[in-house]
């Protein structure tokens, strides 16, 4: 049986939120796959008994003494609390007693813990966390948006090769379209990293259709992004913060006249619809590419529906084995 | 008397209209400044011509018998083009016969045409762009957007010091809070660069308010965020796109409906209002900073409205001596 740990503790939200999604997520697999709470048992268990009819569930609990708050330093934390929800969590993992980690705690800590009790896969230089952006035709996946900084041309390949092995199997995209995040679209530009990456990709297997530009992102002319940490992480945070803005601005320059309440009345559905579009919670978590297994970041602030989409990516990883692809691409390029 | 050099052969509408810009930046100026358009003077005089009641502005032209083209590799066009707009408006600037220059054009060789003619201001290690982005509640001014890659921390220092005399100057904001564009609020994030850059900005005389995260730079928590110019380069023009990219979902997701057509009739007016936010043109257009003179770098697809904010852009720079107050601090900052 395939199981999904889940870390109960992590989030701003927690555990209620996060217990309330591995519930939804839970009726959803009708026992197809079984979700393994991890934290406080005592407090997951109260958490449990607020939904109805979960006795048939396949949901299981394993106790975790110790939490790893959101603002902790991550290191020291995993140092600190080796009784974690975080650490438990992946070393079930590591154990074989759980095919997947979904998290929506310390990001920080997550990662640290995959890479010391699953390691990463031979060859990868740096995992990666990518995140999906949604545009106005779909959506597009951005890697790293995590923690690298000053990413060498190697590096940048190879988040090129896992985030479009994660698209293809993911999405379902047979040969995902590749770009790399520049400042310029001709092949000259950008820091002489961006360059030799560049070259890199171009003479890679994938399908690398250039340089994009930030106006180019949502523009769908690429189904994964390639960038350092930093542009990721700042540009993913930014369209974050968009939807909030947007909502604000839109409110104080269209009230404050009648037809312009009662317009936004009659749109408030569509509305909604289109501020979904900007909600991290419909795409699911961001994938911990290029470790042995299988992790999902959430967001800080997930709430049920987020875990449970994350929950739901996390299966398609395991199903679609994305990390014995990843594996197989990167054992193929060091022997070229 | 003031002149402000304007390249009418740059950008992607030119000459018609940079000169229709320039038309009406000297109907407003009402003779407190001159314009000066410099390029192919038959095509120039004849959109002039198109005007009417052009014969008491302040106007003259300056012939250049070359065009650097949007596309044209900045260094090599500018050798080889000794006689373009650019390279005679730069050159107008360093004899002194105007006092800054306005160009939607080739904006590397804009760039590179300062350096060339204006020269660095003594100490500074690299010239920046900064530019607008609208937000909620105002404005911030992010630096640079340029083409610097893999800055040096006493160069994202200087960038936070030339953007903070800019704004005081421009926007009359007393003591513009600084920020620092990062991948987490605790000083220990990011790159080394990007850590001893807050350093160096924390034991700096600047009202520095510590890192942003990409969510922040919207939030309105800084005036001037410094950053990298790859980072500042892709954010901006992230943000351009949405503009678009948001009525087009917009229209698509509320219309098809009745209500929705309707209620999106009633705030056509307001959306207007609100799609403005996002509008480059209302916004000037991106001082060059660090160079001996004053130089406003203005969109490629620049039309009238974006010139006419441009050329008072430059105005300002003038009247308040920002390039000499930028001087002055580098200097002091030198001796200490």
């Amino acid at each position: 049986m395939i199981r999904i740990a889940i870390d109960a503790m992590g989030g701003d939200k927690a555990p209620e939120a996060i217990v309330t999604g591995a519930v939804e997520a839970a009726r959803k697999a009708e026992n197809q796959y079984e979700i393994v709470l991890v934290g406080n048992s005592d407090r997951i268990t109260d958490e449990i008994h607020r939904h109805y009819f979960t006795k048939d569930l396949s949901i299981s609990v394993v106790h975790a003494p110790e939490t790893i708050g959101m603002d902790e330093s991550p290191a020291m934390a995993l140092r600190r609390k080796p009784e974690s929800s975080i650490a438990i969590a992946a070393r079930l993992h590591q154990e074989g007693k759980v095919d997947a980690v979904v998290s929506a705690g310390n990001t920080g800590a997550m990662v640290a813990a995959s890479l010391l009790y699953l390691k990463r896969i031979k060859g990868v230089k740096r995992p990666a966390v990518g995140a999906f952006m949604p545009h106005s035709d779909g959506v597009c996946f951005i890697i790293d948006v995590g923690t690298s900084v000053d990413s060498r041309p190697i590096q940048l390949l190879q988040f090129g090769i896992m985030g479009s092995i994660f698209v293809s199997h993911i999405l379902e995209i047979a040969s995902p379209r590749v770009g790399l995040l520049n400042i310029g679209e001709e092949s000259g530009k950008g820091s002489k990293a961006v360059q030799e990456a560049y070259r890199m990709l171009e003479a890679s297997s994938l399908n690398f259709t250039g340089n994009l530009e930030g106006r180019d992102v949502l523009s769908g002319r690429a189904d994964v992004v390639v960038c350092d940490g930093f542009a990721g992480n700042v540009l993913l945070k930014f369209l974050e913060s968009m939807g909030k803005m947007l909502s604000m601005t839109m409110r104080r320059t269209i009230r404050g006249n009648l037809p312009g309440a009662v317009g936004l009345y009659l749109i408030r559905p569509s509305l909604r619809k289109f501020y979904k579009l900007f909600d991290y919670e419909e795409y699911g978590g961001a994938p911990l590419l290029g470790i042995k297994g299988n992790c999902i970041i959430g967001h800080g602030s997930s709430g049920p529906r987020a875990i449970k989409n994350a929950v739901e990516e996390a299966w398609k990883m395991i199903q679609r084995k994305v990390a014995f692809h990843i594996e197989s691409q990167i054992v193929q390029m060091e022997g070229d």
